[in-house]
């Protein structure tokens, strides 16, 4: 899938990415970065809103879990569980969200959703603002393979 | 503050909050529900997206908090440093997000805050579907008080 495939994806099925003005800037089965502007996501204090971050790093890690189960052909759906998010830096400009896969082995995660069709990941994204780690979701989910 | 002027304010000074269709049901020193409606809120599944309910609920413990600190008569500034969600039931329908105080026994933090002008305190927000609890957040935040 290429980037403007997934943004056009998210737009269409997921209306909020729309309002918060979501852009995929690369879109691959081992990392997915999106970014978003400041400006439909500020808060009371004049930065990125909190929720607005901690959404878009969702996103991207849902992203790159669905592209690489589609890599895999394996028709899928991925749902979240739990999500923590660590806020690390005030936000005040433009910012991105980058999910990867690499270093990780998921390997016993795809045989887990090829064997019994339902497996789980931990999965993280990192929010950075001009180059600096502003902030870290990592997202338990759960895979359903549909056949 | 009345709920509709904490709609307002929310509304004002959070955009998103106007795209998610954010209404504020009860806005008390002890007690923060909010409500928003499932269609702009939708994900891929035809459900509510998790980014809208952990923010809608993120909304409500800062909102509760905030509304708290103002009825102590403490200017603040109220700022999350990390926060969970647990995802319990899919929510195919308009949900709302409570957030209470009651219970809870806030007196250190509070001297905390009037003697240091900083303190920290978890509060939790209620997912509601028709009722029943669809999932929880906990969020860590951070008081600073201005004078």
């Amino acid at each position: 899938m290429t980037a403007s495939a997934l943004e056009a994806y998210l737009h269409a099925h997921i209306p909020i990415t729309r309002a918060m003005g979501v852009r995929a800037i690369s879109a691959g089965a081992d990392r997915v970065e999106l970014a978003a502007p400041l400006e439909p996501n500020i808060n009371v204090h004049g930065t990125a809103f909190g929720g607005s971050g901690a959404t878009l790093a969702l996103l991207a890690a849902w992203s790159v879990l669905h592209l690489r189960l589609e890599a895999e052909a394996i028709a899928n759906r991925v749902v979240i569980q739990r999500s923590t998010t660590d806020y690390l830096l005030p936000v005040g400009g433009d910012f991105t969200a980058v999910a990867s896969l690499d270093g990780q082995d998921i390997g016993p995660f795809l045989e887990m959703l090829r064997r019994r069709g339902r497996a789980r990941l931990a999965v993280s994204a990192d929010l950075m603002l001009e180059g600096k780690l502003a902030g870290r979701l990592t997202g338990d989910f759960v895979a359903l393979s549909e056949h």
